[in-house]
């Protein structure tokens, strides 16, 4: 078993291992699924996933890191379980997630994910929504048709992420429609917990109740999960104004030039500095040029935000491994749950 | 118990009492089932139903007809089962039903639902979809939470029924971009079975599992649904072509304007006569003033489509019957779900 120190010296190649070893356990199982859809759906999940291009032909496979999956599958080997049992509900999760990702892309008008066109772009509005829809119910079809025991609760609980995750989009919408001096810190750290944290912690929970455990373990492996996910948002917002485009494909400041009001940026707006009215003004611009991102990330930091978004991450981590000591007491066992956690929040390194 | 003759000579009005006793017993579950939404979805569902006005105010109530929870209902009353604890399972039913309204209201851009603003021009887009997502989510929630030993079964109808109409919707729309003599009847006819048949056969055979009933046999109300249901459309057809706005809200000759593909138009432009051909004409104009939806409405009739689809809604009901007598041997016990299915393919009488 990985342990965190083994994992942190070899730079996280642990959790690369750990992940390639997930895709090949789920994907087989995730691709299945995706192949029993009707055929105007299945095309179109087969293209997000990757597996084909827009004209059918099979491609790669440039799907998601399965970091979620990678998630159940470690958590129930933090309980001492077999995760063979629990591969449906990895993919499951996996499912409900790509299934928002369909959404939020024609909500959020992106055009491209994960170096491809978006699918909305290429198979329109209403095809793209429609595969999302199936693929939300196919999600919970897969847990429902499971005859594992934890299966129902499963459902129940990634039924209630789901809920979840469409008020966090939500409430990222309507942050981004507000003016830069009317969004609170908590508003934004309760809307990236539901965006971000909730399935990071549902997909803990289903592989705590795949191996199991008990109500209260469930519940902690879930606060661990979405403590986690917390730390990787605020280190992604990091990356969004500072970080490294050659690691991560995210140029330096694109969210300053989409004014998004990222963790950090809300933070130094509501910091009651001078730094961040400047930065309220240049957000109440109507288009922020290159020495005007730059500017911004300057009053960021002078803001005090940019420290203060790594001290809460640190602070998010040692949550989580709290957590996740309360959960499994011995954390030799839960060493891969923790070379996940850090590996999705060492992303600027 | 309403046998089928007293409903025929009350003329609807068993199905009209049924459906009021049904919506006095599932909207209180409906009604606090989606008031545990995040607000920001709970608004919009509350706004959808009918139960409060856009400002949040609490309105009247114009939700829909409840046939589908009826349908469960009388499905468990037709096995001799107490139906009270299928309430959660009529509920999750109708939940699904509203999530597709929300979302075939976005896709087809329809501007009214039950004589409302329909929720997306009043909450936009992005919102709307996020709430017809988490009603999704919330309906297979429902039942996941859901003691009954039936649920978990339900659950998988259920989301398979949701993967079905939302292949049915995608049809639809594709149909809608074809040219006038590129789409089969046969696939109409498929379209149809899975935009509107569907659940209402899912609505029965929840009802029969709920029921304890046998695999055969709730395959068979499935099939009774899926037959009533091509029945129901294929009036509702005659009725966009011919029928009563005065009763029904919708003008003559409405699904011609808008040129749809209904069933009864496909019959015709196939038929392979000269009034199909002049039909083919007609729908090739950009548009269609009075005297051409006239004589589109008059090309179908002298094509046969309109006597064909009579015809085949009698078919319909003749086949639905003759499926419930399999899954109910005894028909007297089947009176609520016949008065039903007479009642919703009885609207343009």
């Amino acid at each position: 078993m990985t342990t965190i120190s083994a994992d942190a010296a070899t730079g996280g190649q642990g959790a690369v291992l750990l992940l390639d070893r997930t895709r090949s356990v789920v994907d087989p199982q995730l691709r299945s699924t995706v192949e029993s859809l009707p055929e105007s759906i299945r095309r179109i999940a087969m293209y997000h996933f990757g597996w084909e291009h827009a004209d059918g032909t099979p491609a790669e496979g440039a799907g998601g890191k399965a970091i979620r999956p990678a998630l159940v599958l470690a958590a129930t080997r933090a309980f001492g379980a077999d995760p063979a049992p629990a591969v449906k509900a990895a993919a499951a999760v996996e499912l409900a997630h790509n299934f928002t990702l369909l959404h939020d892309d024609i909500v959020d008008e992106d055009p491209t994910r994960r170096h491809r066109a978006t699918a909305w772009t290429v198979f329109g509005i209403p095809d793209a929504l429609m595969a999302g829809d199936a693929m939300s119910a196919l999600a919970l079809r897969l847990l429902a048709e499971d005859p594992h025991p934890a299966s129902t609760a499963a459902a129940a609980r990634l039924a209630a992420c789901v809920i979840e995750l469409c008020a966090g989009q939500q409430a990222d919408c309507a942050f981004e429609r507000r003016g830069p001096r009317e969004v609170g810190l908590d508003e934004v750290v309760a809307m990236a917990t539901a965006k971000t944290g909730a399935l990071l912690g549902c997909a803990c929970a289903v592989g705590a109740l795949y191996a199991g455990a008990g109500e209260e373990e469930v519940a902690a492996m879930d606060a661990f999960g979405r403590e986690a996910g917390l730390a990787f948002q605020l280190i992604d917002d990091l990356i969004g104004i500072w970080g490294d485009p050659g690691r991560t494909g995210k140029p330096a400041g694109a969210d300053l030039v989409a004014r998004k009001k990222s963790l950090p940026v809300v933070a130094a707006l509501v910091s009651g500095t001078p730094a961040g009215e400047e930065l309220a003004e240049l957000y109440a611009r109507p288009v922020l040029d290159a020495a005007a991102v730059r500017a911004a990330a300057d009053a960021i930091e002078r803001a005090g935000a940019r420290d203060w978004a790594q001290a809460q991450a640190a602070e998010r981590m040692a949550r989580a491994v709290e957590q996740l000591s309360r959960a499994v007491p011995d954390l030799a066992a839960a060493g891969d749950l923790l070379a996940l956690a850090e590996f999705v929040t060492r992303r600027n390194r």
